[in-house]
Formats: C-alpha cells, sequence, structure tokens
C-alpha cells in the first residue's frame, strides 16, 4: 500500500507505560477538518431490488440509513473509548446501488472546525449506516455482508492531505 | 446462499402503506435468544504485530476494543432506529489475530430473554470493536479495511436457529 | 372535563415528605399497555406546502420526523426525571397535513409490556417529531407554533382505559 | 405574520438532490447567539392549584422541571437529526402559573457561541419541561394540553434579530 | 470485617482466560431486588450552612442532588462497562445533613425485578448526587470530600440479604 | 483548610431568586484549563491480591477501570445537570495500588481549551473509575468503600491556580 509507507512505530493512544490515554490536543489549533469514508454491504439480488423499489415508492431504507448515520456519527465520541468529542460542522451521506454486485454503497463526509480529525465520526457514520440497512432487510436476507469499510480521504490539520489507495 | 433460501418479499419494518414503524413485538413471549456476529479488520503486518506487542506487554488494544464491543452492544437501540430496547443477558467479545492474513477477527456473542432477536446487538458490538481498532492504530496505519462483517448464527424465537453458510 | 371528574389529590411522583422519587412499581405485574398521544405544528401555507412536496417528490420531512418520533420515544426516560424505563414492543407515527388550517398532525402509539404505563413514551415522541419539522422548515418559517400535544387514549394497567374528551 | 414576510423557498436541510444532510457551517464564524422559546401547558384549575402549592411547601414540580428543561437542552442534537451539536453557555428556564387560564407557562433562554444558531435547544428544552409537568401531575389530571410552543426570539448571527408577533 | 469473611477467590467478570465479558444471567430468574448504598460528602461549615439555608428559602441544591441522582441510576449500565442494563422500578434518594461534622450524607435506594442485582445502581446514584452537591458548591468551596460511600444492603436473588458491617 | 479561607457567599448555580440555571459563561474567553482529581476505594486485603495479579497476568481491572474513567469523563454533563457541554482536549487515569493501606488510588487529569473549567470531568471520571472497579470486584468484596474523591488541583480561567491542602 504505497499511500502509507512509514506507519509510525508507536501508537499514540498509549503513554510511555503502555496505558490508554485521550490523547492531548490542548495546544493544537482548530483548524477546518474533513474526512470520506465509504462501505458497503452485499446482499441478495431480491433484497436489493426491495431497497431500490423503496426509493421509488414506499419502504425507504436509504432515506432511513442516511438519518441514522447522521446520528451515529454524533455519537461517535461516545462509542469509541479514546475519541475526542467534537463539534460537527457538516455531515453528508450518499448512497449507491450497484445491482451487478449487488452491494449497496455508503460514502459519508464529515466536518469540523476542531484541534483533532473527523476520520472516525465518518467511518462511525458509515457502520451506523449499513447496520441500519441491515436491520430493515433481515427479515428478507439474513446473510448480508458489510465489507469494504474504509476512509478515503482525510484534509486539514498537520499532516495535510492523504487519500487512500485501491481497495485490494 | 442455500441457507436462507426463500427471502420474505415483504420489509417488515414498513407498513401497508410504506411507513417506518418499530414492529409490534407486544404478543411475542419473551424467550431466551443468541446472536453470534463476526467482522475483521485487515492492516499492514507491521500494524497487527504492534497490536500482537500489546497483548504481551504493553498498549492492550484488544482489551480496549472489548470494552468497547460490551458498551456498544448496549447502545444498539439508540443507534439502530427501528431496533427494540433489549435487556442484555450477556455479551462477549473474543479476538483473535492471522498473521498470515494480516487481520484482526472479532466474534461477538449476545443473549437476552426477550421478545425480539439480539442480531443487532451482536453486530453493532462487532463494529464498534472494530471502529476502536481503527481509532487505536490509525496514528500508525491509515489504510485498514474493515470487512466480513455478518452474522453468523442465531438461535430462539419462532424462528428457530439459522447459521451463515461460507462466507463468499 | 368531563372524562377525569375526581382528580387525585396528590402527585403520586412526591413522597409524604414532599421529595420526589421514582414510584416503586416492584409489585405491579407486567401487562399489555398502550398510549395514543397527538400534536400539531401550525404553519404558514406555503411552508406546509413544501412539506407535501417533499412526499412527493423530494426532501422527505415527515419521514425524517417519523424516525425521529420512534428514537425519541426510546429516551424519553433519560429525559423525564422520573419516568421509568420501559422496553417498548411498538412505536407507530402517522401525520396527516391539513391544508385548510396549515396544520400538521402528529399521532404516535406506544406499545409496552411492563408495569407501568407508556404515555410518557409516547408524548416525547410526538414532541420530537414536531420540533424535528420546526427545526427542518425553520430556515423557511420561523413563527411555527406547537399546539394541542395531548395524551388520547391509555389502555392496559389497573386503571383501564381512559380516553380524551374533544379538545377545548 | 409580518415577522417572516418572505419565506426562503428552499428547505436548506436537504441537498439539490431533496437529500437530508447537516448543513455545512464549517465557514461561518463563532459568534455569540441567543434563543429565547415559549410554551404553555393547560390543566384543571385544582390540578395548577398543586403545583402552586408545591412552590410554597413541597412536591417541587416547577424545580424539578426547571432542571429537566437545562438537561433537555444539551441532549438536543441527540434527539433533533439534522441538529449541530453546539456548546452552550447558558441555559435558564422561568415558570408563570395563569390561574384564571389555569395554564403554566415555561420560557427557556439558551445562548451559546457558536457558528449556529440555538433555537432547537431553547424549543427543546421547552417542550422536555412541559413534559416532565406532565409526568408529575398525570396521576391527578390526564387530559392537560401542552399549547402555544413557540421562538420568541433569536439574536446573533448574519441574519440578525428576530422577534415573533403575537399568538394568533 | 465480619459480614463477608470469605471473599471468592473468582473475578466473575473474567473468564477462564481473564477476558472480560458481561457475565451470562440468562438462566437466573427475575426475582424482586433491593439495593441501599450511601455515601458523604464533607465541607466547610459554611458551605454546610447555606445548603441548609436553601431547603427552607431558595437556592435548593439538596432538590437538584436528588433529581440527579435518580438520573444517574437510569444511566449506570452506560457508565459501568460489565453491568447489565436494568428495568428500575423504583429510586429513592434522601439526604441528612450533620453540621456537628459538617457533611452531607445521601442514601440511596433502588429496586428492580430482574435477573440481577441493582448495587450499581444504587451507587451510581449516590455518586452522581454528591457530585451535583460539589458542582453547586464548589464557587464557594473547592475543596469539598466525598467518602464513605458503600453499599449499606441488598436483598433478594440467590444470595439473600447482605447488610454491611459499621464503617471502619 | 487555609487554602480557601473566604468562602463566596453566593452560591453561583442559583439566581437573584434562588432558581437554579446554567450559568452564563458566553463572554469568558476560551482558556487552556486543567483540572486533577483523586479518589480511592479501600477493601480487603485479598481483594486487592486479586487487582494487583490482574495487571501482571489476566483479569485487567485496572485496564478496564481506565477506560470507564475517559468514558465517563466524556458524559459528565449529562449527568450533573447544571454543568456546561466542554470538549476535552485531553484525559489521562493513573492508578496506583497501596497494600498497607488496602486501597487503590486514582488520579484523574482532565484538560480543556474553553470557557468554564473542568474540575467536574476529572471527578467524574475517578468516580466511574473507582463504581467499575467495585463492580468487577464486588463478587469477592461487598464492603469496599470508596473515599477521599476530591480536587487536587484546577489550573487555567481567570481564578488561577488553585491547589488542594493535605487530606484531612
Amino acid at each position: 500500500m504505497p499511500d502509507s509507507p512509514q506507519p509510525s512505530p508507536v501508537l499514540t493512544h498509549f503513554d510511555a507505560h503502555g496505558q490508554a490515554h485521550m490523547v492531548d490536543v490542548s495546544a493544537k489549533p482548530a483548524t477546518h477538518r474533513v474526512a470520506v469514508a465509504e462501505g458497503f454491504i452485499r446482499m441478495q439480488p431480491a433484497t436489493l431490488a426491495l431497497i431500490a423499489q423503496g426509493q421509488a415508492k414506499k419502504g425507504d431504507v436509504i432515506g432511513i440509513a442516511r438519518i441514522a448515520a447522521i446520528q451515529g456519527a454524533k455519537r461517535c465520541a461516545e462509542l469509541i473509548p479514546l475519541c475526542h468529542p467534537l463539534p460537527l460542522t457538516r455531515v453528508a451521506a450518499d448512497f449507491s446501488l450497484d445491482e451487478a454486485a449487488a452491494t449497496l454503497r455508503c460514502e459519508v463526509t464529515a466536518e469540523t472546525v476542531g484541534a483533532t480529525g473527523v476520520e472516525m465520526e465518518a467511518l462511525t457514520a458509515v457502520q451506523v449506516a449499513l447496520l441500519t440497512v441491515y436491520d430493515m432487510c433481515k427479515a428478507a436476507d439474513r446473510g448480508m455482508v458489510i465489507e469494504g469499510v474504509r476512509l478515503l480521504e482525510k484534509r486539514g490539520g498537520k499532516s495535510g492531505i492523504w487519500r487512500a489507495g485501491p481497495l485490494r
């Protein structure tokens, strides 16, 4: 994976004694930060057809998953133990259906003006959206699989822009 | 997928007019229910080595992810819009490292004595655990991918035992 | 109001010394309980037209308010200090538009199998739904008014069926 | 209603495709913002007398509703799907009894230094306060009605000062 | 301490491999359970006088701490990682002032009908009540100390009645 | 206690009419603020030995209490009624065992860049950590006592540095 060739040797969420802490960001300036994450849920073609139908007519699975994504982003710091609370300034979730692959894709963009990044908020939103789709379709298809959940892009802060390479 | 050959044609979370609701389970008896879910996070081998090291020595990523999983299971109904609140009677999370595949696997078992299943609680716990791993290792490896999150088994209730087929 | 002619002289949420407590329901059997509540939001006709449009095409205000209602019902005991936590077994929210009166009506039915009633859950859901409508339309119309929020019906438990009289 | 004569034709919580999002406020400066909201609960005169009594002696309904209002304001962004999380810098709730009309009035002022307004926080606080009053008095009077919940005033931000006209 | 002479050699919140889990209570019957806990906050005599004054006149510190205790009990399972969620059927908080010792005492009784005990709910309520007192009086007295927080009594379940010995 | 000789005669959480409010901090600048709090849990020597063992081998009580402390700090404003929500920029929890006194000590440092202090966040974190220790060890030792919970130090803001005197 050429896009992050030199992983830091240190897990920053642990101090010198190996004890977990919420990392000190007190001295970091508040800057505009953006993160984009994506994820997929794979299902039976008949299940995907039910979702596609709902968009046009009734039973709007995607509309509900979108709300769950936005609400989930706001709860990120409650769920992820060492995550800093962040004042989100934007959350948007987009969905697309790939009928050939029988998958639904979710992409979330999260933004803040803060001292640390919003990757976790974007990823949490994707996960909650896909779990919501699972919940709403599970009576029809228990074998759905969530996959390919990852960070696509990160902007702002000292480390600048990061973009994911192709999914292996 | 031979294990669920006849998907219901109806998404039960919508009423006859296509409007979302929390499904009525008032008349269903409270029975013992179990759900097992799994998921994976794939990373660079050097990142996995950092996690493996933590188990033995310091920086216990897996110990923290386990707590996050259990706490996450309890928040499921707040995150998933149409999920019923359930009194969890057991949550356990196991982790295993596959060095050849450079992945960490998380398996969660959730149990309740209630009127509806605990699949969503088990799946939510897996997702929160894997997000927590991502959070703790992201300074070293931003390209980690969460994949293969799915229900493995479900017991109890009217529909009896369901087991997933092999992951395609 | 002929439907509740003999108000109890005691506020049950206070003990003999006037101190608030969460009332003891330990000895009450768990029975099936239902509550129905309603409420209205009055707005400019042009705002109501925007909502009506959304149902057919895009910008689904009502769909989002419905999800907020269901999610809000689950948070009732966190918001209302002396409310007992209850395992909701059903929540459904219906909306109707009255163009003549330029109001949107929300009706929520909540059910549980528990030791105490679900009135507060139904009322909380109505309030959160109407607040959500306000939030989504406030850029167009800040003068909207929420009104007529009340319990319509209550069934189950020792006190049997109660129905509201006409709104004065 | 002369105070908002030209409603915007657009519901800003939806993008150009009609999909809900949390609106981008990343570029808006943090400024001091104030919102004032009010609401009423109408009840039987005997119920209002019980509340009035509590202020002087025991069974302090209003004191508890005030705490619920302040706590509720802090949970606003969890309840209202597209609301931004905001760091509240002040919340105050005042109550007054109108014995002639047999109503209790609640007025909440909320303030923040942030990128977006605090109307929803003030309105949520009013609603939770009135629901709390309902909860505490419902054993005596199930027919209480919540009404006239609305924004009274809004200051700060680009749009300046807005004040409600008389309640129709 | 003669009341618990043979501590179990096992910490039940860990499995045979030393991994934390939420203990399985699926097979335990739901029975009526009660727990009583107490705690103290010691302060300057002048601070205690301010609190005593508030009870009679204005600035009701104890009334607010009581509400915080009840609300805190409901959040116990969110705060304590391995705690089971429990449907509380009663919470009551009593306070008493000891002017000689310049301490305020809080005693909470919590009850449930469930598969496991309510000790943690009662203890959490005491802690939140005392923290609330600290918060409200800290401008006058930063040196207050919370002490003697412990379980007094536990009834119900297989282990029967347990009562604390005298505080050493 | 020579370190706070002139307690303010006013409880700032009440207005001139004795009514509780969330104090106005709108005009206070956001500055770096630090608070350090400590607390103890006293137990039977055999229980402390079980905890000590866990650090080396398995059953890591302290590791879990540390996570609970950090998570608890983030929930402070939800638990303490008049507390302002604060964007925490650092939380760290340290533990030490005193075998002679059979006590476990917890010290938490919390930091923010905000308009008001983080004392309550640090104290809440200590309390939640000690409650978590109680929960995990209670099967072995129900008579544990939490004591000596207090603020040690406070820096930042208009009032400058405050340090506690020796614990009486």
